[in-house]
């Protein structure tokens, strides 16, 4: 098959690239593939890798942490040591830290919730009080994020991603509005971009002027130490930067050990100012007394702190570092001679994100899912599901063995061709 | 000292009467002693009984249930195992069981938190954009029910609890005013009192025809199995009963093995209608991806099936059954036969409820704390923390072993005989 730019072919070459294809695409829909690369899912060999977490904490002796009998009621904001432990790791302190359950989605959750039925600790009034609530969705991103504050009502407004994070001249021009309340953010290999915000990005979030003075910076450090490729990059601590810039309050980081032990079993943090934090548990106290600290205490003795949690890191990396490979080899063969798509190349996170030429990512994964390929949905990865140019997919290479990876991204570089030779010759 | 009725003790006496119970009490003041019966919290006994449940599931081939590999991401309403589980404890069907993690009290919270931001199935519109929510209180009841509703603003109104449960021609009666959202009820061995309601009661329940069409019934049913006296005395599935009634859609029921297995890392239970359950689906997916079914799946290995799980329940009931006898020993033999007090006997639940002569109740518990003894404070169990007739007193003797409980139950009589004598003396 010819490897020059699908745009250079003429008709008759085109439709000869088509026949050609879809004989392909025909052969491999034969062969009735079952295969999810949807969501960022770690592996079995991950889970596995990770196992000994079940066992680490078996006798009631075990069972006391500071003084604390874990099994028990009490300690809302978590286990002193669970605290510590993730201030190591994201770099502020363990008073800034809360504890949560296995999802920071729902601390992600909840805090928006509070947020419209209580108020922040700066509001005025109750969210669910104001006539509009707007959020800024920096896109390409998560779709969860998305449709928290779409499900509460919010008027999302799209952001565009750069190399270096969202636009920050647009930002910064969009916080004027005392209706803005807050940004979602994956600041390190961001989802599913996979792009490290820059220092100078950071610093203009820490130093940002929003007109709502319960602005909420919602800083998801769901892969802060999460690189499949090369040495742990560190990365600054935006509650310090925050607090020196005088925003003290305008920050919530979240961070959890889904993609470090179980994503079923885990638990999550989420930091902020210790006057938010203040606030924050008072309202915390009517809904829970505490979460699973038997669970905490578990990731305490598995982890037990930033070194020996990096070095676990380290062997995630071995499983999923030729996973990416894969796919950027694929993608590197198969679909960059043709001119029809561009793709980033990640260091760390779950994705890999393919920006297909215009209006081909809804027909790629369509062709996709009819040959057995399960993958995210086109649009998911912007505002309300619509991805305006219908560009953006998210390829999620976790959860499938190399061997069914392999297959999957043949399906998904052949729906893609079929796609675009589809589009060429319809003009 | 005199074993006659305070009442009846003339001037002297009752002078005389004092100055022994106050010498008495300077004794116990004395002995400094720090002894906490201020929550319904098992004791460590409980939890050494039960911490098996930390090794039960220890190896990754144990992960797998029902094809589902418990260590990964989804199936958002738990595990079919732990549902099914949960079903037969309750008399319910598996799909009508939401799974969650280690509280109840955060999906009673989350409930009505939805409700306020998303509205019920039912409702023509989230709670927050009416006007006035009113929220039925039986009380004596449960501090951290009533502060839900209070956190949200909610008008809280109180209805007196009878032998047979809340006051049902009253609850009637205030159920017409399209208002009135909903009431919160523990059924079995209610907390405080232990009074499990009668049919009667429940069978009314079912029939309410509250205005409001979409009344939530939060039926708290945290002692389900919980006999420290007798055998399990079986109890009507409400669900069915609501059914039946043509009241599908108004009841929550809850539960959890926080006093199963360990408070502060069980498993929490929602049962509903499916109908309900769907609707709710759709808000909780936003929320999260599942509550961490690891522990739902350990907690299924560990209690098997509701005969196992019963006969669980009385080796909790060895432990607990000696301490109420000790608290319900000292009650008759202090303070009986001075008719200044009254309580129930209940065979299950945590708690002793007792209630003073009038306006005692404050002046107990601080004399109480002042020799080192602290308890639920005074009025903790009406709406807004405010008991009218300063008379209920929740006494809570799971925690310390029966020695501590003797020693601090020795403080809780002499004070409040001291309460009663100071009253008598200022009249």
């Amino acid at each position: 098959m010819p490897k020059t730019a699908y745009a250079a072919l003429s008709k008759e070459d085109a439709k000869r690239e088509f026949d050609a294809v879809s004989a392909r695409y025909a052969e491999l829909k034969a062969k009735n593939l079952k295969l999810d690369m949807s969501r960022g899912k770690p592996s079995k060999a991950q889970l596995d890798m990770t196992s000994d977490l079940l066992a680490v904490l078996s006798e009631p002796e075990q069972c006391v942490s500071d003084g604390l009998d874990v099994r028990n009621y009490g300690e809302l904001a978590g286990l002193p040591a669970a605290k510590k432990l993730f201030a190591e790791i994201l770099g502020c302190k363990p008073e800034e830290c809360f504890i949560g359950g296995n999802a920071s989605l729902t601390l992600m959750y909840d805090l928006i919730s509070k947020a419209f039925t209580h108020g922040l600790k700066n509001s005025d009034k109750p969210w669910c009080k104001l006539d509009k609530v707007k959020f800024l969705c920096p896109a390409p991103g998560y779709d969860r994020h998305f449709r928290i504050t779409e499900s509460f009502g919010c008027e999302l407004i799209t952001v565009p991603m750069t190399a270096e994070g969202p636009d920050m001249d647009m930002v910064e021009e969009l916080v004027k509005d005392p209706a803005v309340k807050g940004i979602w953010c994956v600041p390190k290999y961001s989802n599913p971009d996979g792009v490290v915000y820059s220092e100078k990005t950071i610093s203009r979030f820490a130093h940002l002027k929003p007109a709502a003075k319960d602005f909420a910076l919602m800083w998801d450090n769901a892969y802060c130490i999460h690189e499949f490729e090369g040495d742990y990059v560190p990365f600054p601590d935006i509650l310090s930067l925050c607090r020196e810039a005088g925003n003290p309050d305008m920050v919530y980081e979240f961070a959890s050990t889904s993609k470090i032990t179980f994503p079923g079993a885990g638990v999550s943090v989420m930091a902020t100012s210790e006057e938010n934090l203040a606030y924050l548990l008072k309202l915390i106290g009517v809904q829970t007394i505490s979460y699973d600290k038997v669970n905490q205490l578990r990731h305490v003795y598995y982890l037990k702190d930033m070194a020996h949690t990096l070095a676990l890191m380290k062997k995630h990396a071995a499983i999923m570092g030729p996973k990416f490979r894969c796919v950027l080899d694929m993608l590197d063969e198969e679909i960059a001679p043709l001119g029809i798509a561009e793709w980033q190349r990640p260091k760390g996170g779950y994705f890999v994100s393919v920006n297909t030429a215009k209006g081909l990512a809804k027909r790629t994964l369509a062709l996709c899912r009819e040959a057995g390929v399960v993958m995210t949905s086109a649009g998911a990865t912007f505002p309300y599901g619509v991805d305006p140019e219908d560009r953006n997919i998210r390829v999620a290479p976790s959860l499938p063995p190399v061997e069914e990876l392999k297959a999957a991204m043949e399906v998904f570089c052949v729906s893609l061709r079929l796609a675009a030779l589809e589009q060429i010759l319809a003009k």
